[in-house]
C-alpha cells in the first residue's frame, strides 16, 4: 500500500493500517514499505494475472462486501488454477466511493482473510484510493508452477477429448434468480445456485494436478462456449461440444427439464470458473483417477477437430443450430 | 488481458488485441493466456508494488492520455526503485468510461510504449473492463534485486544523514500553475514545472546503484515530510531537516525568492518521485560520485536523530515553527 498519491484522505493510510496490514505475509513487509519482496525457489516460475470488478457491473452494489473480496480473489484464482499454479500472493488496488465506510471496508478484508486461509495465500500490497464512481477493485494474483510444467491455452490437438470440471450453468441461474426469474424453485436450490453466482470455487487443487496430463487449459469465465473458442483460436483447432453432455447440478437440472431451451443458455452464460480443458483419450483414466480423488465430477463435453469454431452437436455429431436470443456463433 | 467477465462489452477484448498485445512480451504469452510466466534468475528476488489512480483525483480528466499512461507507470517504476530494484514488468488494469473511446485508448497506449522502450520493461497482463464512474487504472509493477540487497524503509539509524535526489516541489509548483497560480512566470521554467507534474522521472539507476549506501530509502509522493515522516517510524528514529538545504530547480528557486513562505510548501507538496535515503557520513564521498557518474544532485539536506517525528529547523538547528495553512506536524 505504498506510494500514496497527494490527494488521499489521510483515512486511506489508517484504512490500509487496520484492514489490511494484517492480511500481510513475510513478503509485504507489513505493507510498510515502498513494494513487496517475492522469494523463488528453484526449479519454479512465477505466474501472474490480473482482474478487476466494478460494482453494477460485475457484482451488486448490495452484495455482502465479504462475496465481493472472495469472489474478486477467486477469479484470479481460477486464472492461476488453469495454468495449473499454485496461488502465493496477492496485490490488490481499491478504488472505493467514500460513502461506503469502514464498516464495508472491514467485512471486505474479512472475506479476504478467510479466503487467504483456504488457499494458503497473503497480501503483498496494493494501494487504496477514492473515487466519485462506483468501486473499483483491481487484483493481482501471483502463483508458482514448476518450469516447463505450466498449461497453456495453445496446446489443443485435434483428436484431444474436452473436459469440464464441477457442472455448467450455475452461475449464470444464480444471477437469473438474483433478478427475479424461477421463483417456483425450491429455497435449497436457489441457494446453492445463487452460492455458486456469489462466490466461485477455483479449481486449484484440479489445476495443478493436472499438468502432464491436460494438452490445453483454460477457465470458465466469459461462457463454456466462448472460452472454449478462445482455447481453439489460441491453438488454431476446432471442437465439438455434445450439447446433452453439459454436466448440469440438481438445481439446475430441474430448470432444463421444465424449459429445455434454457441448456444452450447453460452454455454460453459464464462465471462458472471450472476448469476446461482437452487431453488424449489415451489420459481418460488418469482423468477418471482424478475426479475420484478430489471428489469432483470431471465430464467429457466433446472432442478437438481440426478446423476453426466451437459446434454444439448432438449425440449422432449433428450440428445443433441455436437461435436462442443472446446466443451468437463463435 | 485474461479472465474477462460477463457483461463486458465484446469492445474490450478488441482493445486488449490492437493496443495492448502488442505491448507484451515473451513472458505475457501475447495475452492470450489466463496468466503470463515470469521467470526468476538464480540468486535474485521479485519485487512487486502496485498503485492505482483516478481521474479527477491523481490526474486532471483533460490530461493527455499518453502523459497519464507514463505516470502511472512511473510511479510504480518509482516504488521499484526506493527498494533499489530494476523494473521488468508490469500488468495493468483500465477500468474506463465508455464514452472515452478508441483515441483515448490508442494515446495511453503509445505513452505505454514509450516508457517501455526507455526503461526497458514490458506488459504481462491485466483486464479491461467499463465504469459508469471517473477512469481508475491500476498497475502492478515487477522488478528485481539481487537477493538481500533491497533497501528497505526500516534502516535508518541516529547519525545517518538524510540525503534527497533532484530537486524537490517542481511538481507541487507544476499543479499550482496549471490551478493558475504564478500567471507572472517565464514560459520556459512554467512548462519545465508542468513537465515534472505530468510526467515524474523514478530514479531507477539511482536506486539500484545505493544498494549497500543506503541504509533505508523511500520515494518522494506525499510529501518530503510526510515521506521522511513514514521512513522514521518505520526505522524508530527521528530526523531533522535543514529547511535551506532544500534542492530548489531553478524556476522554484524564482518562486521562492519572490515568495519565501512557498519553501515549506515544497517540502510538504509531493508528487516528487525523488528518492529520499539516509547512509552514514562516510558514504559521503560515495554518494558524491554517484552524482557525477550519474548527471543528477544529490543533496545531504538534514540528519536522522533518536526520538521520533520530523522537524525542520534553520542552519543552527533551531526548529522553525511553520503555521502556514495546509502544513500539518507529522
Amino acid at each position: 500500500m505504498a506510494g500514496g498519491v497527494p490527494g488521499e484522505p489521510l483515512g486511506e493510510f489508517e484504512r490500509v493500517r487496520r484492514f489490511f496490514a494484517p492480511l500481510s505475509g513475510p513478503g509485504g513487509l507489513d505493507l510498510l514499505d515502498d513494494a513487496a519482496i517475492v522469494d523463488c525457489r528453484a526449479g519454479q516460475r512465477l505466474v501472474v494475472t490480473a482482474d478487476a470488478i466494478v460494482a453494477g457491473v460485475h457484482y451488486l452494489p448490495n452484495d455482502p462486501p465479504e462475496f465481493v473480496a472472495r469472489k474478486l480473489l477467486r477469479v484470479n484464482l481460477s486464472d492461476l488454477a488453469a495454468m495449473g499454479a499454485q496461488p502465493l500472493h496477492y496485490l490488490l488496488t481499491t478504488a472505493l466511493p467514500t460513502a461506503l465506510g469502514s464498516d464495508w471496508v472491514a467485512e471486505f478484508a474479512r472475506g479476504l482473510a478467510e479466503d487467504q486461509r483456504r488457499f494458503g495465500i497473503d497480501l503483498l500490497g496494493g494501494d487504496s484510493v477514492a473515487t466519485s464512481g462506483p468501486a473499483v477493485l483491481s487484483l493481482t494474483a501471483i502463483g508458482e508452477v514448476a518450469a516447463g510444467m505450466e498449461i497453456r491455452r495453445s496446446g489443443a490437438r485435434a483428436g484431444d477429448l474436452v473436459w469440464v470440471s464441477g457442472t455448467i450453468g450455475d452461475a449464470f441461474l444464480g444471477l437469473a434468480l438474483l433478478r427475479g426469474a424461477y421463483q417456483q424453485l425450491a429455497p435449497e436450490y436457489r441457494a446453492r445456485l445463487i452460492g455458486r453466482f456469489h462466490i466461485p470455487d477455483p479449481r486449484v487443487d484440479l489445476g495443478r494436478r493436472l499438468a502432464g496430463i491436460a494438452h490445453a487449459m483454460i477457465d470458465v469465465s466469459d461462457g463454456l462456449i466462448a472460452d472454449l473458442a478462445h482455447l481453439c483460436e489460441t491453438s488454431c483447432v476446432a471442437a465439438a461440444v455434445e450439447l446433452a453432455l453439459l454436466p448440469l447440478s440438481p438445481a439446475a437440472r430441474i430448470i432444463v427439464d421444465g424449459e429445455p431451451g434454457v441448456r444452450t443458455g447453460l452454455a454460453v452464460g459464464g462465471d462458472d470458473y471450472e476448469l476446461l480443458f482437452t487431453a488424449p483419450a489415451a489420459s481418460t483414466k488418469a482423468i477418471d483417477d482424478l475426479s475420484s480423488v478430489l471428489g469432483l465430477p470431471i465430464t467429457r463435453i466433446g472432442k478437438i477437430e481440426s478446423g476453426t469454431g466451437v459446434r454444439l452437436v448432438d449425440a449422432d455429431g449433428r450440428t445443433i443450430s441455436v437461435d436462442e436470443p443472446g446466443y451468437r456463433h463463435f
